[in-house]
């Protein structure tokens, strides 16, 4: 602080003083010309106008100087390290991200948290994190283990915990399920945040979980949603990532009501690694927003003033101020933003979309390596289904209205040989594999692909080995390729492995780059599209396979549950 | 937070279901027809359309219900006890402040701090506390005692203590003096607040203040200076109370500018008990911005949401909606905000700007009641100028350009008999009353009033005896007669006592009602502008007297101080 006051008046010489042509002040939602930014230790110091400054540096930057992009909302424990997917998100202007390493603690427990928080710190990119209530998301429908309420308590003390992370399971809020009020209370005593997902609540029950200290909201899918939340004082995230792009069912009806945007955010909710290489990171959401009439200031606010504030540090980041981080961007200008310069602590780390600096790979203890555990080598008549009776036999078929929901159907099959002739249907397996019990749920599903078999043991946030496929000597190939690299996604057609993302980080995280993830996951997707497939990315169906809070059937190592009821159906019913 | 969870989902019956006609949605900025507010335990559980809600009282609300009122900086410890003026308050629409003791403070030490924290708890007003940093202003020219670390450090952790107070020697930041780098440094530790007033300050000077962790400012008196606070994210506090109204210097320039207030509130600063029933309270502050131009909407935001906001307490206050504290307002309309009806916790507490509630009137420790101690009785002598040689010559006049600011002038004045002849001159007298030193410092004063005396024990925020006047009978006998009382206000004329405010707690407070008090200051600021003074109160002056870091020379039991360098002047300089 003393050395910030002291650079200010001229006592002491900045690290760096940037020369902005022109910066957008988000406070006043004004642009200056000619404004002097001084950077000493990481931090701002001068805002303004010519001052008689010492510098040890000066840059002079064209273009429209911003603060530094924050995405409130994502998950960066999946797919490639969060290491890897740093110097992308610093390419493309965002310096500070709000996460929770929701499958890592699935699969690892604390552990996973720890050797997240641990990995993430040494990052040239500000990580904040939030503790996961998905550890498992509903202990009532999932085999994995509990994460002990001890846990949450000593998270809660660490510096970059901001809060509880999403609440998946909802209505365990209007039910007052002790798993959710007990955490709650924990969180809310030391006065950190709880982050909502409250999707599908409405009236009453959204109103039971604003009272509940949950604060904000990222699942609205429409204007009245997120109407509804803006009302209740929920700080409203707006989704444009890989999962879901919500932007444009929600910003027209918004704009159109001149309802304030103070208090929302644009996030991701994830990107995966092909999204990011081919759009960008938080600069494409401000450019969809602004494509959806978004005032091009309002929308940099959306992703810098406004997350900071709900988050409380408006102090820190989210605006180039005295006393914040040196986080700052350059654009081309406010009509274009694309990034030309991203600068973190001061520090020039990424020009022209193109990460600068060199990072270490993560190491990873001996046992987040070791986590794939089946009962003994799968074999193809583990995959079959056994009616119970041979011919015409009515069985529960999860019918895929897109990547996330399913329907629940009941149909009328042909049971030959202790199996089920397929005829367009695959089949999908979920096999415990977190604690080797030979467990394996099966079940039906309509919609998905001709294809032998898919296998990945990454999936929200249960990380079961999953394998969805039409062929069992395939099912089974995947199944024990997936399980021999320690975890990972497999493509197996015609008894030959077609493509394989070995994944050996706790089963959900590759150590390749970025770029080659990207390519393999397009390839499995394109391979599958071909194989019939309607869905844009019909891996994203294997990753939501397990959801248990989403509509209506999902698939769990004891079998098929009905997300509703909250209770397993027999894949065969009674027959009547 | 489960009793909230059950009224909404109709399990348990609220206290009170509100039918509201019309409400305000701070979040959205729309006014909402036909809502139900369902209160619980003080709470608000729900806020939306008709919902199957049981009730064990309904209440319809004509008019437009909006959240309770906040004054993000104001001042109660002073002429009356903070119980009376609180339900003035309430009665006007406010249900939170945000205020620090700096009198009884600087009187008592955190001994004043401690009776003011456990009078306000009790009063069914939220009040917020900062805790002062006038204990003294500035103890390099102060005489008064200063309020140890350690107090400070205690204080933090009460639970209504949101931060330090304004930081009225702003130059101690640029300068960074220990006496105040300490205190910042407790309180950013602990993630609290620090209230700033950065009175004059620009450019590095400003950006070193808010590098300090300054994160307001209500000192801004034009439109440039605020439009520099809100670009350098300091929250701008704009003021219009009984010692300043700056509302029709700064909200043309900012409305003109479009710039947005979303990160600025409506604060008096201070309302005597004068303008308290004249004007009322945050109510008429509203009308003034609409006047001046400020949407409606905006503007009652500006009192409700953004101080909220700011001070980290939007969960609890500054919005209806779930989870916060019932406070609520009830308008004519948006055009004409008259205060119907106030509502606290969920209890109705004030109806057309009549306070219904008995309060308990305070007790207050024998330490404060007895906190006059001067040096034997003052003695007509004693105010003797005591000239260096008889006839012309040159002495230091401060000459009121306001009721705040003097500007230092040297004059030639006639000395006879070891006195002055004042020649519509006055002057000032400030004796010790902390310690009984016996210290008495004068000094010449243009432009008061040709008045016998008047002496004050209350100035902020040294809070010595005062005595300001043309006749030195006049002046020993306000000076006995103040503390005759304990401290208060006396107006002598021609040796007689025209009017008397006894305020014997710290000698700050006085406990008449309110319109008492209003009636006795009226009366003495009347007759002194009667007898010439041009000030609209001339009190004020006393008031500010000793206020060590206004311009340009104050008044300390020490003599006369240039408050620029610093230093101490002799009223007769050496003579050329």
């Amino acid at each position: 602080m003393e050395d910030l006051i002291d650079v200010c008046l001229g006592r002491v010489e900045a690290d760096l003083v940037l020369e902005c042509g022109a910066l957008l002040n988000v406070f006043t939602g004004e642009i200056l010309e000619d404004v002097l930014v001084a950077v000493k230790g990481g931090r701002i110091a001068y805002v303004g106008r010519k001052a008689n400054l010492k510098a040890a540096e000066t840059l002079k930057v064209k273009g429209l100087t911003v603060p530094g992009f924050i995405d409130a909302h994502t998950h960066i424990d999946l797919i490639c390290t969060p290491t890897e997917q740093a110097g992308w998100m610093l390419a493309h202007g965002t310096t500070s991200i709000f996460t929770e390493p929701d499958e890592l603690a699935s699969v690892l427990g604390f552990r996973g948290l720890k050797i997240f928080v641990e990995e993430v710190r040494r990052l040239p990119l500000r990580v904040y994190v939030l503790i996961p209530l998905t550890t498992p998301q509903n202990p009532e429908v999932s085999t994995l283990n509990v994460m002990p309420l001890k846990a949450y308590r000593e998270a809660l003390k660490w510096p970059e915990v901001v809060g509880l992370g999403e609440t998946v399971a909802w209505p365990m809020i209007t039910s007052r399920k002790k798993y959710y009020m007990d955490k709650f209370r924990l969180a809310l005593r030391v006065g950190k945040l709880i982050e909502g997902h409250t999707a599908g609540a409405r009236n009453t029950k959204l109103a039971a979980c604003v009272c509940s200290g949950v604060s904000s909201c990222h699942e609205a899918v429409d204007g009245e949603q997120a109407l509804e939340r803006l009302r209740l004082g929920l700080f409203l995230m707006i989704r444009e990532g890989s999962l879901r792009r919500d932007l444009p069912q929600i910003l027209p009806e918004l704009l159109s009501r001149r309802v304030s945007l103070e208090n929302a955010a644009l996030v991701t909710d994830w990107v995966d690694p092909a999204d990011l290489l081919e759009h960008g990171y938080m600069d494409y959401v401000v450019r969809r927003a602004i494509e959806y009439g978004v005032d091009p200031v309002r929308a940099i606010q959306m992703v810098t003033l406004n997350p900071a504030r709900h988050f409380r540090l408006e102090n820190l980041i989210g605006a180039v101020a005295p006393g914040r981080y040196a986080d700052l961007v350059v654009l081309e200008n406010l009509e274009n933003p694309k990034v030309k310069l991203t600068l973190l602590g001061g520090r020039v780390v990424a020009r022209d979309e193109i990460f600068l600096g060199k990072l270490r790979e993560p190491r990873y203890p001996r046992y987040s390596l070791k986590t794939v555990r089946v009962h003994g080598k799968l074999r193809p008549e583990d995959f079959k289904l056994k009616p119970p009776v041979e011919g015409r036999v009515k069985a529960f078929v999860a019918k895929l209205e897109s990547e996330a929901v399913t329907r629940k159907t009941l149909e009328e099959v042909e049971a030959v040989g202790g199996d089920v002739r397929l005829n367009g249907l695959s089949k999908i397996a979920v096999i415990d594999r977190h604690h080797g019990s030979g467990r394996i749920g099966l079940g039906l599903v309509r919609g998905f692909a001709e294809v032998g078999a898919v296998a990945s043991t990454l999936n929200f946030d249960e990380n079961q080995l999953v394998v969805v496929g039409c062929r069992n000597e395939d099912m089974a190939r995947a199944a024990n390729e997936a399980v021999k690299f320690g975890g990972g996604i497999v493509l197996v057609d015609g008894g030959e492995v077609l493509e394989a993302l070995p994944m050996p980080v706790a089963g959900v995280i590759s150590m390749v780059k970025l770029k080659e993830a990207s390519e393999k996951l397009k390839r499995v997707n394109w391979k599958l599209r071909e194989a019939g497939s309607r869905l844009r990315k019909p891996l994203n169906f294997l990753f939501f396979s397990t959801f248990t809070t989403l509509p209506e059937l999902r698939f769990t190592d004891r079998g098929i549950l009905d997300v509703k009821s909250g209770r397993y159906l027999n894949l065969f019913p009674p027959q009547t």
